[in-house]
């Protein structure tokens, strides 16, 4: 039998010699947490590498993404179907072994990382949800949901300020069942730490509440699994295992800078290959250390134990393994089609002024009556955005009851959290918070994107109609940021109508939805022949004229009512306007280009976009002959009609820019 | 002599009757905070109301700025030029009393405020301002420069990771002469913080290393300026006074969040003047109010002093004099423009191929000798951005020495301290970090542009050129993203030559610059007809065919390689095209228009622009008629070379393109 040390020594191997194939990849951290990572996988992780998708495994988050070699070569030795050809083809176009973790990419990888910080902040995500799902699904002597959430992160990890908003959260919400290895090796890329990073963050974490255990000798397995027994055992507090840890262990640039980002020289991978006594060929692993790291029995045993605790409970609990199963494949119940249906006969008949936000809100109402996936919460502005409805309980700590969370003012542990919930599975996390301060969650929203995972984001107080509180909360460029985003699908509802198309839009794509939503009322808008079949297009004719437009005007959400009084001003005159709301450019572009061409005719080049947001984006619309109304700078304070005025969106400027147009 | 708690309460009454006339604000948090403002203005604030930008003020930073009513009736009170009628058109349009405060408008108002915890984190940046300005400038009995920064926050500035980053490196800098006021009033807008913010604070700042003082009942004024000369008192530490307030003091609604954000009712006004014993009219302020707050006379007298010194100082250091006021004045040395002369004729000369990160480098090493007023850093990648040179030393916490700062990786927090040095004045700071982590600085880079202040930042690692880290460090909207932002001006080099003109306009612009640089090689761009000013249009003819183009090619950065070499295949082929670079398209369209015309003719509709981004933004210079090679998705890992191909950015598919545009 090895001893662990050359257990974690396999890891160390496989990392550098697969750095050095690739002649890229960060040494450095795998070689410093290998100790870590023996003890974790090897004395406690509950997963099964043949079932990677098992629904109670523990979960994993390599915060410090650029270790990612250090979870390939354990998922491969562990019997995950990563194989050592795939460690070769480690940072290789296609190879399932990326130069960070990828969700969806690697069987095993739980969390897209990379961006330090957020994978902290996104394991609060995936404990949280095994807490809510533990609460809503376990029953007497069924813990059909019961595993913990691991999480190895460094010094950058924990100098990002969204792991404090993160954690502070963790040990209000009393997620005991999260365990946070700390690899505190005192090395950051600039160098020694201590200029930058002073601070004492034991005495940090126990200031949020949490359960800090150490500093622990991170090569010291039984020191480690000591730590870790004391961790899994308190349930009420998270744990911060603060591991003091050598970067680079064994080779000659220990403790240093130099082995964190570039492959180990040659010659330093062979001095440390001898410190190791390590004496076999790059990627040749002894059999008896395969066998040690293998998982794949014990882990098929826990999991098929697993499946009996879950046919018994199935047979006593027929309908709630149902609804169990229906959460985690992420379908909907056959009720949410009459939801829907309701929604349209009703609040889609209102012809009284009623802002999107509010609009939002009673779609909302509805669906959290029967969605009990969804999650909701906001970063401290609940009765501003309409994310509290009357079927949504406040989260409890005590007992993980709930499904609103209260993130407070921090948006980007709200994104990250949000992220953590939906990788989990069993949820259909939303959140909302003012527009402007979707900047604070941007790289969590791209996180998102990048794994696709379904979430709504509800971003009210959509422009300068946010009026009086001036231009730090107006939004000018955030839907431009939004769209920008690959897999993002943006709404910007100009009613009702389109609020509840948006709504039922967000629940059926896979990737994040953004809607965009008003603070001040908005008249409901008059279309020809309407159904909402053509309002699901995200682009379509809302009002039109005999024949071949002159000119095509285009809008989105507060917008479109100006538009639509100024192509009445333009139809009397006797021009030939067409009328075209544009809620989700995305969703637009997805179809077919007939229909594209019907709604936007390539001969028609005098159009004329209207949007209360940067004009840049509209350019692609509107071509070098058309026009942009939009902002050209940030805000100001006033009040909206205003501040609408003073930036020219009034019918009487849209006739202006029109009529030259068509001059 | 009115009482404290008078002179306290005409703060609240102000307050609440502009939020009244206004319909629009948010009282509770002035009221909650008034006692504070007294002892701090009225007793340890120095300041000239008639010199508002002295240099050797103190500075104060509203972070919570929602209260921006309480500092606007201060300043009213103490004798700035913010007038009773301003008041009363407190949040109308064109008003000097913003929704919240803005920096540049309101004279007194030190830093724009509102996203809750950047005025923390900015604060940051003026105290160490005033440290290395003071220990630059500073001679024995000279204390040219020597004032306090102090800043008021509530509990939702303390929940935003952004604060709890800054605050980090502020006791590590040992900015003692930071002293923050937390208004401790439990309440923020989702109702009692128990529920989503139970950490003791005071704990967590202890654990950062600062001077943590409390809780002090916040309405004791006596208490508070006992604390507040113990804060003073300590130079090496910075302050935090855990003030313990009521929001709403004296509503009907104190100690509850329906007095947050919306003007008390009308009953509940008048209740609450009652309980003041108030009974003036609105706005009505007797006169010995105004004599006990006026800071006019002792102000004058103050700033005069400090002028005696100032000419004694110029008296005995006149150089150095001369250099404080050109650094003040934000004039450059006269040498600047041989050193740019030099770089032209030295770099800009080069043809070898260079990455421009490491052209930006040489041009920081050439302007860091001659600018002293350059204070760079890194959120922990210094080596791979290039903002460390021979002429930057590393700051030093113990004497205030140096010119480089390492911020950690805490990128949005270094944003702040960046705003917060430009601000301050005597600097010109730049920083830099990949450009994808420009995500996390996102609302700091807007609030810079909002204030336009000139500082520059070094945004490297520019597209999937990143190669092997994969799409995590691939940024891909995030050019698209500072285009986005007013007052940004962008630029993306393809060589050199380009980046010397990039920093150029950089040091030139009054307001933020994100220099956009690529980590691989680029080869030097042959032109035609070379010059420099071309350079400076911001787009340019690079190669001309004979007569009218056919096709125009647009491409930036690395891209203009690749359209370089796809331009002379179909000059080649006998097609007539023109090859423009477009450097930084705000620059582009500052030019007059015939330029702007000669370069990019209106007659010629086929158009390809190149760009590793997302395309949407290239539709504005392309038309209906062109077409963009961008990228349509996130990236993926592997070789540079193989993700180029893998994306389509060869010559073979731009060859593709352009024929079928030509065709």
């Amino acid at each position: 039998m090895p001893t662990r040390k050359q257990l974690a020594d396999a890891l160390r191997v496989l990392s550098i010699d697969a750095i050095d194939r690739a002649q890229s990849g960060h040494p450095g951290a795998p070689m410093g947490m290998a100790d870590m990572a023996e003890v974790l996988f090897r004395h406690a992780f509950k997963h099964s590498p043949l079932h990677p998708t098992w629904a109670n495994r523990d979960r994993f988050v390599l915060s410090n993404g650029h270790a990612s070699m250090l979870l390939y070569a354990a998922l491969h030795l562990m019997g995950y179907a990563v194989s050592l050809e795939d460690l070769q083809n480690f940072r290789q176009l296609g190879s399932p072994t990326p130069g960070h973790p990828e969700y969806g990419v690697t069987p095993g990888v739980d969390f897209t990382t990379g961006p330090l910080g957020q994978g902290v902040a996104s394991a609060v995500g995936l404990a949280l949800g095994e807490r809510m799902l533990a609460h809503t699904f376990n029953r007497p002597d069924f813990e059909l949901i019961q595993h913990y959430t691991y999480c190895f992160c460094g010094d950058g990890c924990l100098m990002e300020g969204v792991a404090a908003e993160a954690c502070s959260l963790a040990a209000t919400w009393q997620l005991g069942k999260l365990i946070v290895f700390y690899d505190a090796n005192g090395i950051s890329i600039d160098g020694k730490i201590d200029a930058w990073f002073s601070e004492d963050v034991g005495a940090r974490f126990k200031a949020y509440g949490w359960q800090v255990l150490g500093p622990i000798d991170g090569h010291d397995p039984a020191a480690l699994e000591t730590a870790l027994k004391e961790a899994q055992a308190n349930t009420r507090q998270p744990s911060l295992l603060i591991c003091q840890t050598h970067i680079g262990l064994g080779s000659p640039e220990v403790d240093s800078a130099a082995c964190h980002g570039a492959p180990l020289k040659k010659e330093s991978l062979s001095q440390t290959k001898a410190s190791y006594n390590w004496s076999h060929a790059p990627f040749e692993i002894p059999e008896e250390i395969y066998a040690a790291w293998d998982a794949r029995e014990k882990g098929s045993k826990d999991y098929e134990a697993w499946c009996r605790l879950a046919q018994s409970y199935q047979a006593k609990y027929p309908e709630l393994y149902a609804e169990f199963e229906r959460r985690l494949r992420g379908d909907f119940p056959d009720n949410l089609a009459q939801v829907f249906t309701s929604l349209e006969t009703g609040l889609g008949r209102e012809t009284k002024a009623l802002a999107t936000r509010k609009a939002s809100k009673s779609v909302l109402d509805a669906l959290t009556e029967v969605l009990p996936e969804l999650v909701g919460g906001s970063a401290d502005l609940t009765g501003s955005v309409g994310t509290m409805t009357n079927a949504t309980k406040v989260f409890d700590p005590t007992t993980g009851a709930g499904n609103y969370l209260y993130y407070g003012v921090r948006e980007f542990a709200m994104a990250c959290i949000v992220n953590g919930l939906a990788v989990h599975g069993g949820f259909l996390p939303y959140a909302g918070t003012f527009l402007a301060f979707s900047d604070q969650a941007k790289n969590a929203l791209r996180l998102g994107c990048l794994m696709r995972t379904k979430t709504i984001w509800v971003f009210t107080h959509d422009s300068i109609g946010v009026g009086e509180d001036g231009p730090t909360h107006q939004p000018v460029e955030q839907i431009a940021v939004l769209r920008a985003l690959p897999h993002m699908t943006v709404w910007r509802p100009c009613d009702s109508k389109e609020t509840i198309v948006a709504w039922e839009s967000a629940l059926k794509t896979q990737g994040p939805t953004a809607l965009i939503l008003s603070r001040q009322s908005l008249p409901a808008i008059e279309r020809e022949d309407f159904a909402f079949a053509k309002l699901r297009r995200g682009g379509y004719i809302v009002q039109d004229c005999e024949g071949s437009p002159e000119l095509i005007l285009l809008a989105t959400g507060s917008e479109v009512a100006l538009a639509a009084a100024a192509c009445a001003a333009l139809s009397q005159e006797g021009h030939k306007v067409r009328l075209v709301s544009m809620p989700s450019t995305e969703v637009f572009q997805a179809q077919e280009p007939e229909y594209q061409e019907a709604v936007l005719p390539k001969s028609c080049r005098k159009r004329l976009a209207l949007e209360a947001g940067i004009p840049d984006f509209w350019w692609k619309y509107v071509g070098l002959d058309g026009a942009v109304i939009g902002m050209e700078d940030f805000g100001i304070s006033g009040k909206a009609q205003d501040v609408f005025k003073h930036f020219g969106f009034t019918v009487e400027h849209v006739l202006e820019v029109a009529h030259k147009l068509l001059a």
